[in-house]
């Protein structure tokens, strides 16, 4: 059994066999930090990740897709102040040369080097100011617990507050991690840049393995406003350090634990939010209904807005469920919020007066009784705040 | 060639054959007009419609589901004030009860009724006074245009201005209708509630055809917030009084004219809206591939946020369209934005100080490149005042 965050040292220099650092480049106008590198020291450097399903992709994806299907990675270089997206041939020879200086300060080969970006869409990185950027974050590595913090600070867009988790398992190894991700929050991840290390030992293969069904059910289950970006990228980087051969299910179970743990500060992050919702369906057909009605529920614009009004408007939440692309009964649909069941086969049920919904977190249910099939999507309310971000800030 | 609206009489009471009165019977709290009545004195009967796909139907749908499966109607009767959803039994009762004393009223059957509601979800209307106001509205119907005009205003909730448009044929018949909707306007049409009438002769497979065709070119195109409403009804009524069998082509042209007219009005009035969208995307690889790519951009928060902040974020408007469920490539995908092209092939091109959004309406021109699809989905942007409104009103 692993121990999660809550005890455990967060953040990618966590692990045994990694270095990290962070520092401002002066990619971003503010002088903030904008520039990252995560190094593998080994002895083994299997990687893996997950990378965004828009058609539209990033140079840095492009880049970092290629150099995946090697399944071994050396080090991650990932930067804020722009996308690098919608950049055309100009930003891939961006991305490729930075992965050339990565490779030239550690002495390795690019192709050993994934690539990160996030900001704007559609602007040139200032590819100089990135290259002279490598060579001053390279000088400040270390395996301390500031490179790993240095890393979330650098990877930060309009997140208020750095993000990382950690677990280790009394087997010997451990897992940390680091994400950035506060819009753009989707189905498929968000304008999301996560970079995980372990120093446990696994074959690639069971790497991979782990790191989709991890992120199936952590930051695939997080949807704030429906949007997919050209970016989100999510890497496991393992050093075997520790010299342990992990249980394949056991690291599954902790990358899980350390995924869900980021994509719950996403979620408490997420631009404009002033309520945490989770909505948990029961009893659908399968799995894969109780993922789209909870999904739809989730997304639907006047839930989003009522639960900012901590209004329990179960009538919106039941006429959601009803048009989600899946098998719902109206005779058999419950809507309980917040402990209380409004709802019983769409019709009026209990006392609305009852649903407290005065505080930060709302859980919605809605119970089919079709079947055996559940889950659980995250999302946010949708508020004044949400939308003055997102009209003022271009990104 | 028909007139449209620019130059026709409007309502339901401009074909001939037609009465219509709207009242205030004392449902709404507020002393509004709540309750409509169109009535169809013939000489003919035949009647079509088109309800919400949403699996969670109000009473009032579910009524009228069954009395249009004669596909005839001597009347429909509307109110606002509440919606009779999920509201069980008692309910439907409600519903069949407000046909009844209509058809005592008309001296025909309740089966010739149909019943819409529009307002909150999940109250039970006030029977009894909806009843003695089916009495009242009975008694104040007329053939002028004041008749139309009363059932325009009756059936408005949060719409600011009542809404109506028609069509004249030189062929010597014409169309006339009404609807509201300003929240919930989705792929289905939105909780929109709509009456059409016509003094054409058409058989009523004609009808039927005609009216299809002409919701899937007009309300279905219109995509506010993405939700779909349980009491969602487009009724068409025709009297052939005017004499004349009017071609199925040129009927199925103005009745499409005058329910882009009705949509149109829709948009402007949908609640919070600043900017009047249009996304237009051509060069799909087919027509439905049009669609969804068009929804998918109209719908994104961040592009709709983007718009209310007057700003050309092409960017928004790529990944939305990448993350689409239909056939892009980025290589042939063009973004224009009120006539200035700024992204080409996916990569930024124009300058985006020359794309001026002061306006109050927007063009987003999504070009893909692969084939002769096209379609237009109008939209709005995401405002403050859309969270305000949705979030203090409980509907």
């Amino acid at each position: 059994m692993s121990e999660n965050t809550d005890g455990a040292p967060t953040g990618v220099t966590s692990p045994k066999g990694f270095r990290a650092a962070g520092i401002a480049a002066g990619i971003k106008a503010s002088g903030r930090a904008d520039l990252a590198l995560v190094v593998n020291d080994g002895p083994r450097f299997d990687a893996a990740g997950v990378v965004t399903r828009n058609k539209v992709k990033a140079a840095p994806v492009l880049w970092t897709q290629q150099v995946l299907t090697t399944g071994a990675l050396r080090a991650v270089v990932l930067n804020s102040g722009g996308a690098n997206a919608c950049t055309g041939p100009e930003g891939f020879q961006t991305a490729h040369a930075t992965a050339e200086r990565v490779g030239e300060v550690l002495g390795c080969g690019a192709v050993e080097v994934a690539v990160c970006s996030t900001g704007l869409i559609g602007a040139q990185l200032p590819r100089d100011t990135v290259l002279a950027g490598v060579d001053k974050v390279a000088a400040e590595l270390t395996d301390a617990a500031e490179g790993g913090s240095g890393v979330a600070a650098a990877i930060m867009t309009t997140d208020t507050v750095p993000k990382q988790a950690g677990a280790t398992d009394p087997a010997g190894w451990s897992i940390g991690g680091t994400t950035k991700g506060a819009g753009m929050i989707a189905p498929s991840m968000a304008t999301m840049l996560s970079v995980i290390t372990t120093d446990a030992a696994l074959d690639q293969p069971q790497l991979d393995a782990a790191l989709h069904e991890a992120v199936r059910l952590s930051f695939d289950r997080l949807d704030v406003d429906g949007s997919m970006s050209t970016n989100d990228t999510v890497l496991l980087l393992a050093s075997g350090a520790s010299g342990v051969e992990a249980d394949p299910a056991a690291f599954t179970a902790a990358l899980t634990v350390v995924c869900k743990d980021l994509a719950a500060q996403m979620q408490a992050d997420a631009e404009g939010v002033t309520k945490r919702i989770t909505v948990r369906v029961t009893g659908a057909a399968t799995e894969d209904d109780a993922v789209i009605v909870a999904r739809t529920v989730a997304r639907d614009a006047l839930v989003k807005t009522a639960m900012f009004g901590s209004d329990p408007n179960w009538g919106r939440v039941a006429a959601a469920a009803g048009y989600a692309d899946a098998a719902v009964e109206p005779e058999t649909l419950d809507v309980t919020i917040n402990g209380v069941l409004l709802c019983r086969g769409a019709v009026v049920a209990g006392d609305r007066n009852d649903c407290d919904l005065s505080g930060k977190d709302v859980l919605v249910e809605v119970a089919l009784g079709l079947g055996d099939g559940t889950a659980e999507i995250r999302t946010t309310d949708l508020s004044h705040a949400y939308v003055e971000e997102n009209s003022a800030y271009s990104s």
